[in-house]
């Protein structure tokens, strides 16, 4: 059994931010598999995804905090200064996270930890519209 | 062919372990799998896994001291300190090396390379046991 | 459907090597997939694989800039540098990149983003050859 489907997810400020809920509402197949995964996959260069904490919004704040830190927007160094401080610091955001995430499926349901959620992370200030590919796949 | 098991790791204190037999030693299904592909998938948010060397006892030492470097325990500026100074580095340090893992198989064994090894990164002081979920799916 | 194939990378110098081409090229057998997806996965410890921008050799420069920095040669802290003072660095800039990338593939053709090339990270000076396995399953 394969599934595939697109989500074009709406324009996010820069930050981190939970989708859990939109993304397992895009793929009501996920329930018809017994023992599978889900491939989540970001087909862009600068926001990625990663798998974090559901529950407080100061945990999202404080991965904005440190990412920011750690890639800031004036390192003087960066040549690939084009299109604005906040382009390459997302790139090297993006590759540390990753554009892509697989998740185990059982009896119909993500089989993530109670405290894991999906986020998306935004590290550009405007990015826009965001494409999301899933790809459920199992028996 | 699906095979999906989940496994306790022994708590382990803050630190990278290597982990790879007992990985494999808790799916003797791997071993009918002619092409397939195992996924590692560890259900929390403040450990993680990753595949790094699995000779030298100090590569796993000097990851700990970059890691706890690069995400300090005592930045000042985390928002997120009430469930301790270990735990806000410990969701960063997670994401940084991601929590799933998915490896070729070939011929019923893992066909990593010779120096590579599974790692539980155990991010917080006392991290209790970690559920791990292992799929196994090919022909 | 399920193919798997081993190619092995020229050497390259220390920094980060767009190789989607090579890739794409050396699993024909893509093509004939509808709906699945391609599992890149390099066999070692101090080289890495991630997904970036395939456009601006600025943005290839600026990773090495940036990781250079972050994992530095010299930390005076590492514990393991028989293997040469780029040796420890790599295995940690291969974690944080990570060794495996998962592609969706949608009517015989990779379906990432336009912007998105398959990054060899090579961390080290002198790396030598290295091995990727690709394996593509779908239908």
């Amino acid at each position: 059994m394969w599934h595939q489907a697109e989500l074009t997810l709406r324009p996010r400020p820069r930050g981190f931010h939970l989708i859990t809920d939109e993304v397992v509402g895009a793929v009501a197949e996920l329930r018809e598999v017994r023992v599978g995964l889900a491939h989540l996959f970001l087909r862009h260069t600068s926001a990625s995804l990663t798998l974090n904490e559901n529950a407080s919004p100061d945990v999202r704040r404080d991965f904005r905090e440190w990412f920011d830190r750690a890639v800031p927007d004036d390192t003087g160094y960066f040549a690939h200064t084009l299109e604005g401080p906040d382009d390459m610091p997302s790139h090297i955001k993006s590759s540390l996270t990753g554009n892509d995430l697989t998740l185990p499926i059982r009896d119909g349901r993500l089989a993530v930890g109670t405290w894991q959620g999906v986020y998306l992370c935004e590290h550009r200030d405007h990015g826009g519209p965001r494409s999301l590919l899933v790809t459920v796949w199992g028996e």
